[in-house]
């Protein structure tokens, strides 16, 4: 495994086997199972496996946990080496992002709602980071987490509207027994918080259990989301139900559609979504 | 030489290539000699080269010239059939802008000033629109004149931040025997009018030839250029010297800085641009 900060070096490599293909999973580090996922899916799907690890400063507000995002270097290149990846990148702030940097990428309107509207700016890191790091890596294919179901939908269409040459491979969320979505965010969780959120994947479920039983009006099974969270625990930014390709709200589900939602835990952001699929009747 | 609309087959070409280098000029067609001048240089250092033709929509502001645009492509495929260009790509609107599209480049310091705040949205479509271009073509180097200084910086500029794996190749302005810099929207300029454009290079040498002798205020060689237009047929939409790379305005010249401009002759938009180098000196 080849690991290197340096953008000419992991040039050299990718050119090294151009006609080969490579799987590439883009990461901000402090890997769990969600990852792994990720890079096992790369690995049975391509030749080669790059990963990159780079905690996104343009893609956290001002407010936001930047500074303090796990960091947990050494345990990832572990993790990745026993995986057997080919080539871990791990460029520093300066090599992306250099004195005078002013180009950017936008989404504008699948970027500017939900996370984009909570977390200004976030789409626009990501998709930004995402294209300089395609155009170094120039993967066949890039793998995301369903966990972050909107980013995911964003870079399929980003990679669709500026005509990227790769396909985007997401994969199913990986969950705590609890049901609590794997994210390295996870880790600001006390024991005793972990327990609590594991109301957010049973509140999905019981919306599913009675979509599954024909119920199609997002205010009804928005209604028994929130029901299930415990206000004296969770403070809601937003629980909404919406087309699963633009992420516009519906009323309505006559097609597939995501429950999408972000809460806080104590100061802990946390999202999870969940995937409601009419035609599960139409078999 | 190859002519098609089709991304696919582009990429099937460019691919059945791709240990060639290929090199690559954007064009909006209306070809002239300065377009035909990148194309030759595109041809003598590389293996292949690759032409588009596509008048960009997103780069034209609601009280442009877009449907008016001079489209000249059976000429323009004549021209490059004889300069022995391999692939000749004239995208749709759709193709490149299908219905939901939604995703933008834009250069933000470089891209606000100048020709940015005169045609707001102008460099916005001109970064989304290469990008595009370039990961269909994905070419080893690509070709853009001089005449638009501005722009040939914001692609240099874009290609940098973005980490896209190729060379910007800038050709110097090829112009009319009385100075008039070539250009497809010339074809709007009556004969008479064509003559006095002839002013614009002349005010520039003007310029020049103080700068030559020492001078190095810009307020003095600026009122040069300004006094040497006149009013009954320029008006003046901005005359500026700026550094050569930001594009900022200076006062002093110190280090290479260009004169940068754009005036209306009649309704006819016009921009012409000259270097300022002080090394000349030190030589």
């Amino acid at each position: 495994m080849q690991v290197t900060d340096d953008i000419a070096k992991v040039r050299k490599i990718r050119n090294r086997s151009s006609k080969l293909t490579w799987g590439f999973v883009p990461t901000m580090g402090a890997l769990h199972a969600g990852h792994l996922s990720l890079v096992k899916a790369a690995k049975k799907e391509n030749d080669k496996v790059a990963v990159s690890i780079f905690v996104n400063p343009t893609q956290f507000g001002p407010n936001e946990d930047f500074a303090k995002y796990p960091r947990t270097l050494e345990a990832d290149i572990a993790l990745l080496k026993e995986l057997e990846v080919d080539l871990v990148w791990m460029p520093t702030k300066e090599t992306i992002y250099p004195t005078g940097y002013e180009t950017y990428v936008q989404v504008e309107e699948l970027g500017s709602t939900l996370e984009g509207a909570s977390r200004p700016g976030f789409f626009k890191g990501v998709a930004t980071v995402v294209t300089k790091l395609f155009n170094v890596i120039e993967p066949t294919r890039a793998y995301f987490g369903q966990k972050d179901a909107q980013q995911a939908r964003l870079i399929e269409k980003m990679v669709c509207d500026l005509n990227f040459d790769l396909e985007i491979q997401i994969m199913p969320i990986v969950r705590e027994e609890n049901g609590l979505a794997l994210s390295s965010r996870n880790k600001y969780l006390t024991r005793e918080q972990k327990e609590q959120a594991s109301a957010l994947y049973a509140g999905l479920k019981i919306a599913e259990q009675r979509f599954l039983e024909g119920e199609r009006s997002v205010e009804i099974l928005h209604a028994l989301i929130v029901a299930h969270l415990d206000k004296d625990y969770f403070k809601i930014d937003y629980i909404k139900i919406v087309d699963s390709e633009t992420f516009e709200e519906i009323e309505i589900i006559k097609k597939k559609a995501y429950i999408v939602l972000a809460v806080y835990l104590g100061s802990v952001r946390l999202i999870d979504n969940f995937l409601l699929n009419p035609s599960t009747f139409m078999e």
